[in-house]
């Protein structure tokens, strides 16, 4: 048995308990974890507020640690490499979508790393524990450079924030704008910055605007002073990318009008209402407003080559499994720069 | 003076009455025009119903005509050539947009062919009328094979769906629905069969399922018999582009739910009410809500070639100038297969 935090319904603490894994078969790789980011995600689902959780739950897809064993058609990794794993754990691999490097769009359904549930029927088990099994494949290398207490963020908060800017041209000569600083905007601003992009953050108040600067940012605007409104009146159409990385519900369509033309809004974080569009501020300068869930196996290792090669890590605070639910209650009220990680040898 | 078609208000009807045109300077071509199509828009502008609108008032901004007169300077046109004039008249030409072929999106604020003003200070007059002076580089060449009548909606109508067409790869192994089958919709159909893709066409009723597939579609659904929500239920992630032409309120979450991973819906249809939008049905897949306006020069040219290569004309019913106000109710009531085009030797 493995020691791991966890939760018993939508509105129970988090406590400590024990989980199974499964034997390591010929393509699975046993890890050792250490270090497992708190992603807004994890509470979401752990609370039962996006619908359909399944519990005991133990949540947690920002995994990194050390392969401790190996099953025995494995190539990709070895006994004691550095791995880490983020929200997929299987998939078909032989869809239109696996084959192209979406693992994430499988046609017969991807197996998120945890509250999923696996091609062998069990109901998977995240990052917040001693241990995990996954297929090979599914299991990124981490690179030297970053350490894994550094790392473990970016297998959700780095590929979610990457996947787009990457897609979208962020680069030298493109402007790009992040909307919130928390866990996915502070590192949004470190990798469009790393792009060689000029970066601007927009939060609501300027608590955070000496932070920006320091991650990258070249510039700060406050929201809340003005209104989202009075800032799109005030800039203009200002951006060819912006990254919302608030998952609440935000004035859109004062947002699309700082888009230059050709720009894209891509929305990364999910606020459970609607939100209102008027189709004029996105067909006047043929503007786009997307979407964007994570990233493919493939571009995930690209990000972490690309973070370890510049120098990127995320911004965090190491904390121990008994701080976990304080931890939570700091996310939700946005207090953290930018990341709480779990030390997990203190699961034990 | 010139004879043309106008308003002096607008609750007024369209009534005969002249205008100046300037004269033919070093740069500008007069051209005799032969046909005008009538577009949803000259409508929404001559009505107020856009806001701003400048009386007395003459639309059209899809203009075939023959060069009777070219000034001094000009090297692109000659007397006797067939031409055509879009919703575009001038622009700086020096701007980063106007440089790359997005004269629509001028810096200095592009020229429109009715209701703008031009950069001599005069109201510009569209092409409800007998001539038009323009500069010659903003006069497009109708290529031999598409007689001037069934070019004329090109200018607007065939442009404004070619563009999104080909940002977003319309071609074969793609799927593109086409939502609404008006001027514009059945644009988008003949474009979008000629380019190569499958095309399906989702309109309210089935009153023109038999004319989509003579258009080029392979499948005609009514959205009016199980409603938005239930085609989405039914079909399912179908389409790689849905290009929406309508121009009233849609479900809008219900359509982006049949986009497939990284597809994109465009709005070239201007609804002037606020939709709704949850942010999970583009995160979804990476989907993209796009909007579009028009083309540039470049690319209008390019269309007008394409559509001449494959034999592609717009479906018109010529009418005389003492019909238009008969045939604006028809376009407002959705009565027309599918482009009223005026024969502006009517209007002498």
């Amino acid at each position: 048995m493995v020691k791991a935090y966890g939760l018993y319904g939508p509105t129970k603490q988090l406590e400590p308990m024990e989980i199974k894994r499964r034997q390591v078969g010929p393509h699975d790789i046993l890890i050792d974890i250490k270090y497992a980011g708190i992603c807004h995600s994890d509470i979401h689902t752990a609370r039962g507020e996006w619908g359909g959780t399944y519990y005991p739950i133990v949540v947690g897809h920002e995994i990194a640690g050390i392969v401790s064993q190996v099953g025995s058609a494995v190539t990709k990794h070895k006994v004691g490499d550095a791995v880490g794993v983020g929200c997929l754990v299987d998939s078909c691999k032989e869809c239109e979508y696996c084959t192209d490097g979406y693992e994430q769009f499988c046609t017969k359904g991807a197996v998120g790393t945890y509250d999923s549930t696996g091609y062998d029927g069990a109901q998977t088990m995240g990052g917040y524990s001693q241990q995990i099994v996954v297929r090979d494949e599914f299991a990124l290398k981490i690179p030297e450079g970053i350490d894994l207490a550094h790392a473990a963020p970016l297998l959700c908060a780095g590929i979610t924030t990457y996947s787009p800017l990457k897609r979208y041209g962020a680069g030298p000569g493109k402007k790009v704008a992040v909307i919130g600083l928390g866990g996915l905007g502070h590192m949004a601003v470190k990798i469009a910055a790393a792009l060689g992009a000029e970066v601007s953050v927009i939060s609501r108040t300027n608590a955070k605007a000496e932070a920006a600067k320091a991650l990258g940012a070249s510039y700060h605007y406050a929201s809340a002073s003005e209104g989202e409104a009075g800032l799109a009146k005030k800039l203009g159409p200002s951006f060819d990318i912006i990254i919302n990385t608030v998952s609440a519900k935000i004035d859109l369509d004062s947002y699309l009008k700082l888009l230059r033309p050709f720009g894209t809004m891509v929305s990364v974080g999910l606020p459970p209402d609607a939100m209102k569009i008027h189709a004029e501020n996105i067909i006047t300068g043929n503007r786009q407003y997307a979407g964007s869930a994570i990233g493919g196996i493939e571009q995930t290792q690209e990000m972490l080559n690309f973070c370890a090669e510049h120098g990127l890590g995320a911004e965090i605070e190491v904390i121990e499994a008994g701080q976990i639910n304080e931890a939570w209650e700091k996310v939700i009220a946005g207090d953290v720069r930018f990341r709480f990680v779990i030390d997990t040898s203190t699961l034990a």
